[in-house]
């Protein structure tokens, strides 16, 4: 095959990946889905076993043949995960939620923050961990962030299947989650602003001045996009509507998507910040359906690519507890996974409304997903994880989401909420 | 940016691509269609403009930054493009336009062949190519081989917009057309095996022998192919249709196209070759549907790319006519242009049944499309076309489809087949 080779991915493997991708991804995530556990969890062990630590089929670390294609794909998996979550959040509807929802969604945020960022400097100080001290901060506000993001898939998947929808504790845990995951995005902007500057050399990024301005930018950003968003989207796609070439109205969405993912890469945002954004736009647009029912299959190909990547860089091998240097590593993944459970169980109690099952709102709170994952892969791409730091985080955010179903159906069975409050 | 640049292509420039290549070529395929000439013209044009001639923001030549991604998802594209066409292919219906459609395929395939072939000798014998005499027949079995197929598409689609689909030189046309594709995907069978052959050193791939091998196993591939994919595609489809994952099915019919492409590869054929023979396989699955409906969001998506990057691979500077060298790929591209159409319009000359208008059917066969430019690429990427007689092949395609449209109308008020027989 030797004339096939362009570069260094030849087709022929470039089609074996991809189509080992899509077969284990989605037959993992059946069995979890029938083990009553989220399916993404699967599409992670997929890549666990498709990666670098055993089959080798797809390349986990920068430089592998053929890492520059799947690492862009896999971008554009994320940016299109993102535009459609973007898509399936009403603002309105959030507002609506009210206080309740936001106290529990800051406090979940802040709390898990807090105790992560000082949890990496704990690691460091004994000795857990042996960072270069300039880039303690960052370790420790990245590994925060990762810590913050409650995914709204895996919770409201786990809350529908138990029928429970509709309670209260439902549309607490919900509304705050999705708020979780906005203020979580906002994070991630200035996380990735503050590395970025760290990056160029300039230590400006990490004074209050230079973290006031990333917030204010990450702020901007998010603001402006959406006001001429709404502004302009709605006469664009009502003419581009109007045209006739198949498929141009939500190959449009999309690259506006694209272009939004763009812009906020510009200003030194996280792309998926953006498709984001674009997403929140767009659900407002007449034409929202159509969007909406098209890009399900698209989402469908490029999201696995996504999972299946980050599964892929987990190094499994430094969890064996067999090698005395792993222990290490096995102690910060189990504390992190302890600080993400307490962190967002302390947020349900912070629910002043009567009637309500606390405890099953701080489990609700527990389960971290796509968002976390993102972090932890900017971490890994921007040099601020080493690969064990990033297979903590990444075993973190699979704990948190083995742990929440179970649990959330024994206090659901345990507290008559009535009774419980 | 230079943070998130992986190996050469960053995820910020990679979107911008992809924004411009989704934008630039629908609103062109939009401007065409409104023309009434094929939307594919239009993505080939916005190619020419993205390329390496104009604007160049989309990689054109092998080692450019980002190239081998570009390319790589051109290949998805067509693949899914190739699996497309045979979910529309039934080979029953195929069957039943019969006799008149059959003779006129072949006549169809063979003319322009062997007039392609002779031209290419002719052209070095007269001193319009100077190619290395060793490829010489490699190179003019490729542009024969360019020559050859029909595009389906771009014909339905104009007999449609006349509304003529129900004539009887519709059927002709369209049974021949589909039978053309089928003789084309062998032929690039063969040809693809051929070079392969040829590159790797062995002299028996141009050997009568050679060739007869590679055609013994182009046949066999493809009847191997769809028998065995007969015989448990029915199967293996109704178990996955009872699994739960979302999107599942479809994208076991993805990953089963990709592994048929794979495995048309291993065997050494062009990739599409097998993409077509899993179409034509699960068109007769019971959940055809639900992967025709899933799958075209998704062609949507990938199959402009692959148009795109064939025009920016087209050089438009060698057909400068003020610069002396060029003269010469003007002269190739307008003697194959002519061959091209007299090639087919001789096939409308052999249909034997009376009341059908010949000249309809033999303008009918003109418009070359995703196969004629699936051989160009094909002949640019092994090697055999050079980046000139690569543009020359091109432009000759998309002049066959120029001229199609409007030709037909003319011969379709002109003549009343009755009295036109």
């Amino acid at each position: 095959m030797s004339v096939e080779e362009v570069g260094h991915l030849s087709v022929q493997n470039f089609l074996l990946s991809l189509t080992l991708i899509l077969v284990v991804s989605k037959l993992f995530g059946e069995l979890f889905e029938r083990l009553r556990l989220p399916s993404v969890l699967g599409e992670l062990i997929a890549g666990i076993i498709l990666g670098g630590s055993l089959l080798a089929v797809v390349p986990s670390v920068a430089g592998q043949v053929g890492y520059e294609t799947f690492h862009l794909l896999a971008e554009i998996g994320v940016c299109i995960l993102l535009f459609e979550i973007g898509l399936e959040t009403d603002l309105g509807d959030l507002i609506k939620v009210g206080p309740a929802s936001s106290l529990v969604a800051v406090v979940g945020v802040v709390a898990p923050f807090v105790l992560g960022f000082f949890s990496v400097i704990m690691f460091q100080k004994f000795g857990l961990m042996n960072a270069d001290p300039q880039l303690l901060t960052i370790i420790a506000i990245t590994v925060g962030a990762t810590l913050t993001a409650t995914s709204v898939g895996i919770t409201a998947r786990v809350l529908s299947d138990m029928n429970k929808l509709n309670t209260g504790e439902a549309k607490i845990i919900l509304g705050a989650a999705v708020i979780d995951d906005i203020l979580g995005l906002i994070i991630l902007g200035v996380v990735s602003g503050l590395i970025e500057a760290f990056n160029a050399g300039s230590d400006g990024g990490m004074s209050l001045t230079g973290i006031i301005t990333i917030t204010f930018k990450a702020f901007g950003f998010l603001f402006l996009s959406i006001f001429i968003g709404n502004l302009i989207s709605k006469r664009v796609f009502n003419f581009v509507d109007k045209l006739r070439v198949r498929g141009i109205l939500f190959l449009f969405a999309i690259a506006f998507a694209f272009f939004y993912a763009y812009l906020a890469n510009i200003v030194g945002l996280a792309p998926i910040v953006g498709a984001f954004a674009a997403g929140l736009v767009l659900r407002r647009i007449n034409q929202f359906k159509i969007v909406e029912v098209n890009l399900r299959p698209v989402s469908d190909f490029f999201t696995p690519i996504f999972f299946v990547l980050i599964g892929a860089a987990v190094d499994i091998y430094v969890f064996n507890p067999f090698v005395d240097d792993n222990i290490n590593i096995l102690l910060i993944a189990l504390i992190l996974f302890i600080v993400a459970v307490i962190g967002k169980y302390i947020s349900g109690y912070v629910v002043f409304k009567k009637g309500i099952n606390k405890i099953v709102v701080g489990i609700g709170m527990i389960p971290r997903g796509e968002v976390g994952l993102i972090f932890a892969q900017v971490g890994l791409n921007y040099g601020v994880f080493n690969s064990k730091l990033f297979s903590a985080v990444t075993v973190m955010v699979m704990l948190t989401t083995f742990v929440a179903p179970p649990l959330l159906q024994i206090a659901f069975r345990n507290g008559n909420p009535k009774l419980n409050n």
